[in-house]
């Protein structure tokens, strides 16, 4: 078998075979398929697409390139979570305690990251005392015991994705949706999900802009599941501005315990308990829909959802205090108000230019080797559809640095106005499985 | 300027400036974009194309890439043909003397390649005594006292086209007319060529099977020459079957001096006489075709062409004595007979497999390292049209080594009959200009 072969087939439009698939992937961890053959291969993809059967096999052979975790010493369904990405997005945060809660495990692996704030294992390293890192037997025995435990990636996970998102990144082939979609599931499936619950966000803040494709992208990662025997549920919710009213780290951490007492923003809440749902039903704990967020919903309000993320936090080593007393957080020392100069409807936005300004502010990673700020951050006071006033409170910018003078002139351009009403996206947009 | 912001532009479809096309070929060529982003966009511009305009520019950076030819001291225009390549062209052999004849200098610079025989070089090497180094001064003074010389390349002529050529053999891009017709012109233009005439094969022996895609790159070709100020015409011809009746090196220097006798098969003489015609006009020799073709006509029945051939092999240490006495080229030790076992009317004739065993005789170089055996090559009795007894001689070969089966087994292969006279094709399918 020759790469220059495969590369000629995807190129005329024809699907490989499994052992054609495994070959390729096989070679290219093993630096024996060149970068420069992998890369002309992506771009025809690029063009050519992949069938779901091709994809899914990609998806297999890249979750096979390394270690795989086995969770099986785990009593139950274990189901994952995903997002494409978003600002603001503290899910996870949520999410995790709220399952966990009735009694479906959530056994969570995170890496850190690059992005406007940190991932939610930088969130929660922001609380005085908590670690990230145990033996897998702790693990193990946390999320039998307590249903929850959270701790950072370690090994070797798929290497032939980690080479090849590398290579995208620098060829232009980033954009292709079977290799975003066998890109993300091979990582969900190296890390030992049975189940997968995908948040796919669509909207200017979001890699997919358009509804068209991210449904395509969620499709494509449902049909993965579907053959690789992970059931598998996507949720397209929308990124068109940031989700929720918190950006940074210590302060995500604050609003997601708002949620967990059932007092967070209203469409955070509403991303928060779909998810929690369908993992909830993926987990086995309730037969359908309607009774899981019924249940949810409930844990939410007696403070069972609270309690799991308390416990969670102490087992941890962080101190389970900072649930009643937000000022154990790491605070910042600047608190700068950033008013409006016009008057009107905001009808749009940025996520993005909202996100580029918390990490102006300390809260996120621009390389590797920068050090979060984790008292850094924004607090959004208008979101879309609100009226506003000249001089009225638009965001409060947190932070510990002595210039923020561009991040408040990214945080003010995010904001358009109208002079008339503005008709408010949904929060949830589709489910796909 | 960033190599993947270009990758991108190409596969979105869009056209690359020439500063762009500069930075990316100067990149390549000095290591600073490396392959794997070439090869990325090579695959898009498989898919995208390119314009007529980049086409071009691609084309001058490439031949700007190395060292180019300085020409400037021959007098005269000159002109410079270029085979796409196909089994038993050996027209260079032809053209070269011939269109000196008429007083317009050929100042010839050729490669050995990799193939089924071995190039204009290799078989001229056959001549006892033929020498192809010679220093520049002697180069251009040969040209301009003969009309004529031939040296081997020397210099790093086009290193971005070998890069990026060796790279496209390996990652599936070969087959895109902009990137083979800015290879084959770069090539030119960096050889000091004035004017061009291309002979662009078509058919099943050939690169191009269709004369669709044929005429596509022919036309690509005739737009980059005009784009760059090289006046350029390009032939269309046959090579549905080989072309004349010797295929080898020694032997293609014997059928070359019959056809300069005006004794040459007809087909072969009528492309030798078609692209020297055009060469000899666009070297002004002549205002038009008809009569340049009638001049050079007369210079094969008058014995100049050859004349000149033999002042040629002469000036370059060669025996001149081989024009009266073929005899003193390498002979073959072993003449094997191959003869049919069928009866009908040959209705295609492999070229192809004909190419190979004349490989397999010793004609060619499958590796770098290869000695070419001068004396090896094929001499064909019957071609398309020819009606065929069983026992009749089809092909004779020439060879030093003692197995010969393969050969045999390949070149009776190459033959298909039918029981009704067929169509031949014609020789000279369109002049795009």
């Amino acid at each position: 078998m020759r790469m220059v072969d495969l590369i000629q087939k995807k190129r005329d439009g024809q699907s490989l075979s499994e052992a054609e698939i495994q070959f390729m992937i096989k070679g290219y961890t093993a630096d024996e398929i060149p970068d420069y053959q992998m890369s002309a291969f992506a771009m025809a993809v690029y063009f050519q697409g992949m069938s779901e059967e091709e994809t899914a096999q990609l998806t297999m052979a890249m979750a096979d390139s390394g270690d795989t975790v086995d969770l099986s010493p785990i009593e139950g369904v274990i189901v994952d979570k995903h997002s494409t990405g978003g600002v603001g997005d503290k899910t996870s945060l949520i999410i995790a305690p709220l399952v966990a809660s009735v009694g479906v495990p959530v056994a969570k692996m995170s890496g850190r990251g690059l992005g406007h704030t940190g991932g939610t294992v930088d969130k929660l390293e922001g609380i005085p005392g908590f670690q990230i890192e145990m033996t897998r037997e702790q693990f193990i025995d946390n999320v039998n015991t307590l249903k929850l435990a959270l701790v950072g990636q370690s090994g070797n996970l798929t290497p032939a994705d980690k080479k090849l998102y590398a290579l995208r990144d620098v060829t232009a082939t980033v954009n292709s949706i079977p290799l975003i979609a066998s890109s993300i599931m091979s990582k969900k499936i190296a890390s030992g999900a049975d189940a997968i619950v995908l948040d796919v966000k669509v909207g200017s803040g979001a890699f997919m802009k358009s509804l068209e494709d991210a449904r395509k992208l969620a499709t494509t990662m449902v049909q993965i599941g579907k053959h690789l025997g992970r059931r598998t549920v996507a949720v397209l919710s929308d990124m068109n501005q940031p989700l929720g009213h918190e950006i940074g780290n210590a302060n995500e951490v604050v609003e997601a315990m708002q949620v967990l007492t059932g007092m967070g923003e209203a469409r955070l809440t509403e991303i928060s308990l779909t998810l929690a749902s369908h993992m909830a039903v993926l987990g086995g704990a309730f037969d359908d829909l309607e009774q899981a967020r019924q249940e949810l919903t409930a844990k939410l309000k007696n403070g069972q959802a609270l309690a799991t993320f308390r416990t969670f936090i102490e087992a941890q080593g962080g101190n389970p205090d900072i649930v009643d007393r937000h000022e154990l957080l790491p605070q910042a020392k600047h608190h700068l108000e950033v008013r409006s100069e016009k008057e009107g409807y905001v009808s749009a936005m940025d996520a993005e230019s909202i996100g580029i300004a918390a990490m102006l502010l300390g809260a996120g990673r621009e390389t590797k080797e920068d050090r979060i700020d984790y008292a850094a951050g924004i607090s959004i006071h208008k979101k879309v559809g609100d009226f506003v006033k000249a001089g009225d409170l638009l965001v409060e910018l947190h932070t510990n640095r002595e210039q923020a003078a561009r991040a408040e002139e990214m945080a003010r351009s995010a904001y358009e106005f109208v002079d008339s009403p503005v008709e408010v996206k949904p929060m949830i947009y589709e489910i796909i499985e």
